[in-house]
């Protein structure tokens, strides 16, 4: 990985300083792992004007290897810091010291005090916003980022195809949450990629439900809403179940509605065309069942190192979607006081020749009774 | 807790606006919800300058309740927004048109591009920095805060106690965190209070270590460290045990040098100590034993809505503590490619008269052959 990680800081380097003054300072957690790879919580990464590249955390002196870092061998140099020392802060007097005209740093992840201590303490030094340029070079991912995010949606659809078997009646949302998160790491999660949700009977289809002491009960709807973390890269998955042997009418219609609408929405996923167009295709086949209301503000985002990336499939969204970018598709409808179907997968943007869009998170789609 | 929200706004009212024309808005989740109770993700809360408190957020329109909702049975007005529209600006434009001279916000919380959008859409008001009031206010517990920090001790005491009866050799530290933060839920956690730590032989010892797949083994130390979640507030106990019948001369007296020393700080925390006192009272006894430089920058830190909250026991820590400050006590000492030894108890500051420092976590700290 070390020369996919030096490429990315040349690439962010060429960008923020064209006339090769400007250090660029990388605070924001993933993206400073996106541009050196894992690293202490907190650290910070200086991209030199110059070329030089530093990062400047803190590593637990009992943890201190013999001999170099593994940064230090991809040609990055590490500064640990003692105490409570600001990582931003060493790099942003590192730059100053190194003679850049100005410094980039992320004003979207810096907090307004702490972007003060560092304009004191390289009064000297130019500041302006490096904004959300590691940010945009994440959006589209190399094979190596896709590949991970298929390791993460294998796991996912394991753990979630062998709770299928289990006997589910009886067990609360929380056990049955538990139980996923364990089968992820079982299966070589580094962790689950987001909070698990289980949502059952009135529960079900309520985006984001956190999972409560209900219990599995004949004739529920069942959302699972699950997804591993492997090597940093997080997908996701979302399937709706019915409990017992045979659905209600009105399970069965809102099933077969929210399954075409995201089928619509995943057909819609083609190189060059609009968010916001993926998100009106799932949309107006819910509005046409009387379920445009329903719909939560977007249909689908992008993954990788954070389960919630760029792009937003929402109505205001502006931009087209690249290949290789991996998005979710995850329309949902819950009817108050009865529950509710939500249906995500994660897939990658390919062009017709390559096969159109793949689907990462295989595990059927159809409406199971379990 | 209606009541106790709305006089902990007042005093904040009464801190941030004492001439009566300055709102403050609070964006910091732990604060908002210290201010209000639970909240959805990203809720703002405006503390007007008139007397008027509104909480902004987005609920999930299939969850709006009927009638009104608990908040506003608090006398707390509740504002739920649509799509991606920022709650803290919601809170500033209403505070603008409240009349208010002036908005104090967090610039320890708020992005500067963040801040940089409410001061465009209230052009003609001043802003200032709320600083650490609300944190400051939450530094004192009152006694249904330290109520439920001691039911969150008394599930962690419970579920470590069932781990202790169980098998530990030959299972990964990978399952024993997972099956701990699972007794947690069962004993009525609403979660861990921060990922369990569970080190084995060269990994005992070591800070926030991460659970990997090394499986326990005889003559192993075994570190773990947990806490539950109850009612929002998080308490921590970290213990370590030798696996098999007969600790090494060398565990048994890095044991003896670390339990001293969490002894030594335990206690010196009476009140009006200062911080660094408290800190120091473990730091000399690991220095006298030859350790002082495997400790880490921090001796503890107190615990409350988040499990890292002010004070922090350190070298540099201004202040003294005061009655009612619950707080960690977790010296450690690891030793490269041996292993090492952490105990942190949860204890609340009280004075002699009242029996000296309440230990919540009260899981035995005598060294125990598993």
């Amino acid at each position: 990985m070390s020369e996919v990680h030096a490429g990315r800081r040349s690439r962010l380097r060429a960008h923020a300083s064209p006339a090769g003054d400007v250090a660029a300072v990388v605070s924001r957690p993933s993206n400073v792992r996106y541009l050196v790879g894992p690293a202490p919580a907190g650290a910070v990464l200086l991209v030199g004007h110059d070329g030089g590249d530093t990062l400047f955390g803190h590593w637990d002196p009992a943890e201190e290897p013999v001999g170099p870092r593994p940064h230090e061998e991809e040609g990055l140099r590490v500064t640990s810091l003692d105490g409570d020392a600001d990582p931003a802060l060493a790099a942003v007097v590192a730059a100053a010291e190194g003679g850049a005209r100005a410094v980039a740093v992320e004003e979207h992840h810096l907090t307004v005090a702490r972007h003060r201590a560092l304009t004191r303490a390289a009064p000297g030094t130019g500041f302006t916003d490096l904004g959300c340029a590691v940010e945009r070079q994440r959006l589209v991912k190399d094979e190596d980022e896709i590949a991970a995010l298929r390791v993460a949606a294998e796991i996912t659809d394991r753990a979630l195809g062998e709770l299928l078997e289990s006997i589910l009646v009886g067990r609360t949302e929380r056990h049955l949450a538990l139980e996923l998160e364990r089968r992820l790491v079982d299966h070589g999660a580094d962790g689950p990629a987001f909070p698990t949700s289980v949502a059952t009977g009135s529960h079900s289809g309520l985006a984001g439900h956190r999972p409560t002491d209900r219990r599995v009960e004949e004739g529920d709807f069942l959302t699972v809403r699950l997804g591993a973390r492997f090597r940093g890269y997080r997908c996701q998955i979302g399937r709706t179940f019915v409990i017992g042997t045979s659905p209600a009418d009105w399970q069965i219609e809102l099933y077969d509605v929210v399954f075409a609408a995201q089928r619509a929405a995943r057909e819609a996923l083609t190189p060059g065309v609009e968010y916001r167009e993926v998100d009106r295709a799932a949309r107006e086949v819910l509005s046409a069942a009387g379920h445009g209301r329903a719909l939560g503000p977007v249909t689908g985002h992008g993954v990788g190192l954070e389960i919630g990336e760029d792009p937003r499939l929402s109505p205001a969204a502006m931009g087209r979607l690249g290949p290789c970018v991996p998005v979710t598709v995850e329309p949902g409808v819950h009817l108050p006081g009865r529950g509710g179907v939500r249906i995500d997968d994660t897939l990658v943007v390919r062009s017709a020749a390559d096969g159109g869009p793949e689907l990462l998170t295989i595990t059927t789609k159809e409406l199971l009774a379990l």
